[in-house]
C-alpha cells in the first residue's frame, strides 16, 4: 500500500482515535498506536501484540517503518515525528499542486501528528514549526497532548513557555480543547475546524491528564514503567471491562473497529475510483504519478549523467554536482531539493526552478521544487525524512558537510527507516580554507561511515560524482551524504561512471608496485601526483579510489582483493582524522587533530598534504616494510 | 585573565560597541571583533589584523577560544554563542548565588550576546532561550541585529515568525529600536533598561541595515563577499576617513578607545580591590572562589572516589556513576549537573541536592547544582559549554548516549575549545534492551572517538568507572563522554582506577597466549567469560581492557605494545559497529547493523555477543591464524 494511501487511512483512524486516546507522550504511545492497527485489520494479531518489546517481534519498543504495517513513519527519538509530519505535508501540498486538476483532485489528505511536550522542547521541531508556519501549510494537524508531565516530573520545573503564543509567532492557527480526556465533542470540533483552516498548519492544544483513570492518574509515575495490578484491575472495571480478562476484546468494541475500518475501505475504494477518472482524463499526469508512488525511476535518465575525459577542465565537485542536478531534473520530477540558508554555497538551486512558496509570499508556489529550509540543518533532515515517507519524491538538501552534524539525530532515523535522501554537503574540509576549524570537519567521516544503511561518497572528479547521484538515485531504502569540494579538482585518468558506482577502483595502475596509495575526494589527484613523484624515482606506486566505502564493501570479494592487492604496503591518505582506514590500508596519513583557517593551498601545506610531502611519506613506508620484511597480505583478507 | 574578570571587560567593550556596529551576522563579525579587541588594547597587533584569515595567525576566518586574547567563547557554528551566552548567565546567576554576600557582591557582570537571523532560526538557540525564559536570568541581555537578510537573501523567503512575539512566549524582556544603525541613544537606553530588568533575560531587536553606508546596503551581497574598491572609498569618504589609506586608525578613533580601555582598566582595578575585602571579611569563601576560578581541584578529592573489588556485587555503570558524583559532590562544589529529562535514568541527581532554580517557583534555589534541562540535549551541551567558559565550573550533563548525537554541534566545539564538559551518557547500547533500535547507539562510539581532543570512555566495572571521573576532571581543557550501561556489569580481575587510568589494560593475564581478545564496557565481562570456556579447552585467552581510546594512545610506547602485544591474533568484541577496531585488533566481532527491541539479554543472544558464541568465534580466529602461518605482528607497529 503506498504512503498516499496510508496517511488516508490515517485520517480514517484519526476519527476514532479520541475515543481510545487516553494520554501518554508519542513514541511511548506506540502500545496505544500497535493495538489500533490491530483493531483496524492492519497486520498484528494478537500474539504479535502480546510479543511487544520482545525480539524479532513486529511489535518493538518504538514504532519503525519497513518493520510494521501501518507504521508510517520510524518515531521514538522526540521532535522527529513532528518535522517528518512538516515534511509529509509539505509532499501533500506540492504533490497536489503539481497533480491536482480542476475538476479531479486525487491528493487531497490531511497530515495528521499527535505531540507531547518533550517534541516541543526539542529545537528539531521548533525548526520544522517555524517552517510550517512560513510555508502555511494548512493540510497539517497537530495535536498536542498537554499533560504537565515529562519523565522528570511536572513541566513546571524546565517547560513553562506560552505553547500557544509561541506557535502564534511562528504563524500557525492555535486552538484547545480544556478537557481533552473527556471532551470529545470538543475534539471532534477542534479537527474540523483545523481541516476548514486552508492556509495555515493548525496545532490543537489538549489539556489531558497522563494516565487518565488510574490510580497515580496525572504523574509521571505513569510515564515510562508499567501500572500495578491492582490499578489495572480499579482501571479495567471503572471502564466496563472484565477486571480479571486480558488481551480480551469486547465484541461490542471489535464492531465498532471493524466499521470503521469498513468505512476506511470504501474511503480507499472512492479514491481508487477517483484515480480511475484521473487516469482516462489525464493519461500522462497519471502515468506520472504512478511511477512516482510505485517509486520507480523514467526509463533512460542515467543517459543524462555528465561524463567527463581526463583532459576536461578541473571543477568543483560542488559544481560538478549542480551539473549533475541540471541535467537531471527536466527528466527526473521526483527530485525536490534544497539548502539551509546556503543555497550559492551548495550549488543545489538549479537554473530557472521555483522555489517551493505559498503564492501569496510572491517569491514562488507550491509547485515549486526548491525549499528554502532557513539555518535549520536539523528540521532540513527530519522533513525530508518526512517528503521521502510520503512516497514520489526524493528529496536532497544542501550544507556544509560539518553541518550535517547538526541534524545527526535525523540521519540516523534516515538510514535505520530506510528514507532515500540525499545531502548535498559541501564544503568538505580543511580545503574550505578561511572559515577555519570551526567549520572543517574532521571527525565526520568516520561517524557516517560507520552508519548502517548510510552511503557516505567522496567523490574525487566529475565521472565520480555523476557515479554518486547514480547510487544514491538507484538505492531506494539507503540515503545518501555526498562530500564534496569548494576548490577545483582535476579529471582523473582512469575514473569513469562505471568504475566510481563500485565504490573504489584502481585509478592509476602499475604491475609490481612497491606502493598503493589508497584515498578519497580532493586528495586522490594528491595521490596521482605523489606517484608520479615516485615513479621518477623508481618506487612504482599504484592509486587507488575509494569514494564509498559501504558500496565498495558490497562488492565481490574478488574484485575487492584486486583493487586493495597483496603484495605491497597500502597506505591511506585523506584530510580527515585517520580513524577507521585501517580497515583498507597498513598505513595511514590523515590529520591529527583539526583543522586551520587560512587560504586552502596552504593550509593543505601547513598539514603535509601536498604531492611532494605524500611522495616522502610513502616513501618512508615503502622503507619500513622492506627493512620488517616478511609477507605483506591485503588488510581485506581476514578470518571474520 | 580569569573568565570572570573578562565578561566585566566585555561589558566596558560593549559601551562602546554600538558607536562602532554596524551590521554583520554574529561569526562572520569577527573582523570589527578583533579590530575592538585590538584598539582596546588585548593583545592582538596591526600585524595581526593584517593576518586576517591567514595560516597560523591570531585571527582566524571564525574567533576560537584559547586561541586569541579577548575571546570568551569559539563560535561561528550558528547558535551555538547564544546558547553559550544562557551557559555563562547561568554560571554568573550560581556563582552569585553562591558567594555574593549581603555587604559584598564581587559576582555581578551581565552577559551580552549578540545573535542574527541564523541563530535565531537554529534550534539550539530555540532551546536555550526557552530555558532561559524558565530560569529567569535576569543578567543576560541578547541583541539582536534584525537586518532581514542571511545567505540565501531576504528573510522573506524562509523566516517570517514574528521573533518578539516568540521571546514573549518563553518569558523575555523583549525591547526593540527602530533605527539600529543611527540611533545611537535608543540602543543606549534599551540597554540600560535591559540592565534594570532583574527577573528576565532581556533581547534588543535592532532593526538594521546590512552593510550601512555602502553602495550593496540591505543586500545579501555583502554578507560573506568584500565590499569592491570603489565602494570602500566612497565609504570611507561618507564617514570622514582619508579614502587612500588603509589599516590605518586615526589618534581620535586610538584616543577614545584608550579612554575606554583605561576605563575598563579602572572598573576591573576597583573590582580587584572589592575582591580583596571580599578576601578580608570571607577568607574561606575567598579561598574557594580564588581556587574554583584558577581552575584548580581541592586537594584530595581523588581520594573519595568510589573503589571495588572483584568479589563486589554486579552493579550498572551507571548507578556506579551515580555513586562517583555521591562521593565527589560534597568535596567538589565545582560540580554542576543535570540531565535532559532523563533524571531518573541517567541517574544524574545526588541525593538531596537542590535543583537551580529561580526561588519564585518553589522548587529550587540559584544556589541548586542540579539543571532540569528539559528534552533539550543540544542546547544543554551548547549550556554547559558557557558553564565551562565562565570558569569555576565543571559541568555535567546526562541523556542516552544515542541522543549526544542531538548535541553533535556542541560536542564538537567542545572539544576544539578545551572546554571541560562530562557528558553522562547512559543506555549506552544494545543493553538498554526494550526501547529498541531507535535508541541503542551502534555508530556513535566511532563518532565521538574519532574527534580530536574528546575523551570518549565506556568503563566495564566500578574502578573503571571511578577512574573516567577521575582522569575526565583532571583533564580541564578536555571535554569527555562516559558510555554508561542500564544492565548490571561484575567488578574485573585486575580492574583497578590506576589501571584503567591508562585508557587500557590487561584484565586477565596469561603467558603464551592463543588469542588475546579486547573489549570494553559491558562485552568485557563476556569476552572474560569467553576467555574461561576457551581455557577449558586448552587454549590461553588473555583479555584487555580499553576503556579510552584516547588515553590509551596517550600512554608510552612501551606500556601499548605490552598490551596489545605481538604474538597471538587479537581479538575485538564491543556491540557497536566494528569501524575503527583494527588499529587496536587483527579481527573484529561487533554489530554488523542495527540494534533490537527486546529484554537485554535476548538481543545480546541475538547478535551472538555470549560467552559462548565469542569462544566459537575466539576459535575460528586461532585457527586462521594457524593455518596462515607468519609472525603476528601487534598491529601497533606501524612505519607511520
Ligand atoms: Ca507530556
Ligand atoms: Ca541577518
Amino acid at each position: 500500500m503506498s504512503s498516499l494511501v496510508q496517511t488516508r487511512a490515517t485520517l480514517v483512524l484519526l476519527w476514532v482515535w479520541p475515543l481510545l486516546h487516553t494520554s501518554s507522550s508519542p513514541g511511548y504511545s506506540c502500545a496505544l498506536q500497535y493495538i489500533m492497527l490491530h483493531l483496524l485489520g492492519y497486520k498484528l494479531t494478537m500474539d504479535d501484540l502480546k510479543a511487544f518489546r520482545q525480539v524479532d517481534s513486529r511489535t518493538p519498543g518504538h514504532p519503525e517503518y519497513h518493520h510494521t504495517d501501518g507504521i508510517e513513519v520510524t518515531t521514538g527519538p522526540l521532535g522527529q515525528g513532528f518535522a517528518n509530519a512538516v515534511g509529509l505535508a509539505i509532499a501533500q501540498t506540492h504533490m497536489a499542486a503539481v497533480y491536482n486538476k480542476e475538476d479531479i483532485s486525487p491528493i487531497s489528505n490531511h497530515t495528521y501528528v499527535f505531540l507531547g511536550d518533550g517534541c516541543l522542547m526539542e529545537g528539531v521541531a521548533s525548526e520544522a514549526a517555524s517552517l510550517a508556519g512560513h510555508l502555511q501549510l494548512g493540510s497539517l494537524i497537530a495535536i498536542y497532548d498537554d499533560n504537565h508531565i515529562s519523565i522528570d516530573g511536572d513541566t513546571a520545573c524546565a517547560f513553562t513557555e506560552n505553547v500557544e503564543q509561541r506557535f502564534l509567532s511562528y504563524g500557525w492557527h492555535v486552538l484547545h480543547v480544556d478537557h481533552g480526556d473527556t471532551d470529545l465533542e470538543a475534539i471532534h470540533n477542534a479537527i474540523e475546524e483545523g481541516q476548514k483552516e486552508k492556509n495555515k498548519p493548525t496545532i490543537i492544544r489538549l489539556r489531558t491528564i497522563i494516565g487518565y483513570g488510574s490510580k497515580q492518574q496525572g504523574t509521571h509515575g505513569v510515564h515510562g514503567s508499567p501500572l500495578k495490578a491492582d490499578d489495572i484491575e480499579q482501571l479495567k472495571t471503572r471502564f466496563g471491562f472484565d477486571p480479571k480478562q486480558k488481551y480480551v476484546v469486547p465484541d461490542e468494541v471489535r464492531n465498532a473497529y471493524a466499521a470503521v475500518a469498513q468505512r476506511g475501505a470504501a474511503l480507499e475504494q472512492e479514491w481508487e475510483q477517483l484515480l480511475g477518472k484521473y487516469c482516462q482524463k489525464y493519461p500522462n499526469e497519471h502515468a506520472e504519478l504512478s511511477r512516482r508512488i510505485k517509486g520507480d525511476l523514467p526509463e533512460g535518465w542515467e543517459s543524462k549523467l555528465p561524463v567527463y575525459k581526463p583532459t576536461d577542465a578541473a571543477v568543483a565537485s560542488r559544481k560538478l554536482s549542480e551539473t549533475v542536478l541540471t541535467a537531471l531534473t527536466p527528466v527526473l520530477p521526483d527530485l525536490m531539493g534544497g539548502s539551509a540558508d546556503l543555497t550559492g554555497s551548495n550549488l543545489t538551486k538549479v537554473p530557472k526552478s521555483v522555489d517551493f512558496q505559498p503564492e501569496s509570499t510572491g517569491l514562488g508556489s507550491y509547485k515549486g521544487i526548491y525549499i528554502r529550509y532557513g539555518v535549520r540543518e536539523h528540521g532540513m533532515g527530519a522533513i525530508m525524512n518526512g517528503l521521502a515517507a510520503y512516497g514520489g519524491i526524493i528529496p536532497f538538501g544542501g550544507t556544509f558537510l560539518n553541518f550535517v552534524s547538526y541534524a545527526a539525530g535525523a540521519v540516523r532515523l534516515s538510514a535505520l527507516s530506510g528514507h532515500q535522501v540525499i545531502w548535498v554537503a559541501t564544503h568538505d574540509s580543511i580545503g574550505l580554507g578561511e572559515d577555519g576549524p570551526t567549520h572543517q570537519p574532521v571527525e565526520t567521516a568516520a561517524h557516517f561511515r560507520a552508519t548502517p544503511n548510510l552511503h557516505f561518497w567522496r567523490p574525487a572528479d566529475g565521472n565520480e560524482t555523476s557515479a554518486a547521484y547514480l547510487v544514491a538515485l538507484k538505492a531506494r531504502t539507503t540515503p545518501s551524504i555526498i562530500a564534496l569540494s569548494r576548490q577545483n579538482l582535476p579529471q582523473l585518468e582512469n575514473s569513469t561512471i562505471e568504475h566510481a558506482a563500485k565504490g573504489g577502483y584502481v585509478v592509476h595502475e602499475v604491475e609490481g608496485e612497491h606502493l598503493t596509495i589508497v584515498s578519497t575526494g580532493s586528495e586522490v589527484g594528491i595521490a596521482v601526483e605523489a606517484a608520479g613523484i615516485l615513479e621518477k624515482e623508481g618506487c612504482k606506486v599504484r592509486v587507488v579510489s575509494l569514494p564509498c566505502w559501504r558500496v565498495f564493501d558490497a562488492q565481490p570479494e574478488e574484485y575487492k582483493l584486486s583493487v586493495l592487492r597483496s603484495g605491497a604496503p597500502i597506505l591511506s591518505v585523506e584530510a580527515y582524522a585517520t580513524y577507521g582506514w585501517e580497515r583498507y590500508s597498513h598505513e595511514q596519513f590523515g590529520l591529527s587533530a583539526w583543522g586551520a583557517s587560512g587560504p586552502y593551498q596552504k593550509v593543505y601545506e601547513k598539514f603535509g598534504l601536498t604531492g611532494k610531502n605524500i611522495a616522502v611519506v610513502g616513501k618512508k613506508v615503502v622503507d619500513f616494510y622492506k627493512k620488517k620484511g616478511g609477507e605483506i597480505v591485503s588488510p581485506l583478507i581476514k578470518a571474520l
